[in-house]
């Protein structure tokens, strides 16, 4: 069911800050970066094997990410898995009384299709579903908008 | 310098439960458990791609994963990257300014090198270095007893 860990997604209270550390820790320049203005939430990527790094940062104080950095700090925020269909997955995890945030697959950053499932899924952990890229497509891991 | 996402640390309350939850999530059963009696940690491993899940359950209050769990409930404890060479990496980061956790490689769990570095060098993430397992070494990311 769950092919690769897609992402981890971190909060970060200053972007260029952390994307500077993360430059550091990897050893490269950040894959790529995007803004979901709709969100208020700035992504900059970073690629590790088969897997990615996802620093967000907040672009408004009532965005999501502001709130989880107000009330935990800057720190790891949630964990991606990839899976071959996000509808597939969520139906067979809400007939095991599994309750996701998104009640159906939407669109994230990069065209792919992702949804969240809600962090008593998880054990706390907030728990994000990707689909592959379709061809061509650019990458990142969707916003985390509606995590709450 | 980082070759992959070796695995996410996740503190559990209730391993048991938690185990139960990753097999219906991951779709198969945990890949083995180990305790690290010195540690006051249980862990249980699912693969997931060329990473892992590692959930960690406390097995007395003076543990780490006790201290955590005390102070910010289950959820994602680590993340683990795996570099060619620990010591190497350590060397690099130390040079950067980065602080350690370790300040030399230690055995993990299945015989392989590991150290920490301080939450300030992964901008408030916690963040594990594992060098590959020895041939025929069993898998496991490591104790995070260390961890603040």
């Amino acid at each position: 069911m769950l092919r690769k860990i897609d992402h981890v997604g971190i909060a970060v209270g200053d972007l260029e800050a952390a994307i500077r550390l993360y430059t550091q820790l990897s050893g490269k320049a950040a894959s790529h970066r995007s803004e979901v203005p709709e969100d208020g939430v700035e992504v900059a990527i970073f690629e590790v094997g088969e897997s990615r790094v996802e620093l967000l940062g907040a672009t408004r104080p009532d965005s999501a990410i502001s709130r989880f950095l107000t009330r935990r700090g800057p720190g790891l925020h949630h964990v991606a898995f990839g899976v071959e269909d996000v509808q597939d997955a969520l139906d067979h995890y809400q007939s095991l009384g599994m309750r996701p945030i998104d009640p159906a697959p939407r669109p994230g950053a990069g065209g792919r299709l992702v949804a969240f499932l809600h962090p008593e899924a998880g054990d706390g952990v907030l728990i994000e579903l990707c689909q592959p890229e379709p061809e061509g497509g650019a990458a990142n891991g969707g916003s985390p908008a509606a995590a709450p």
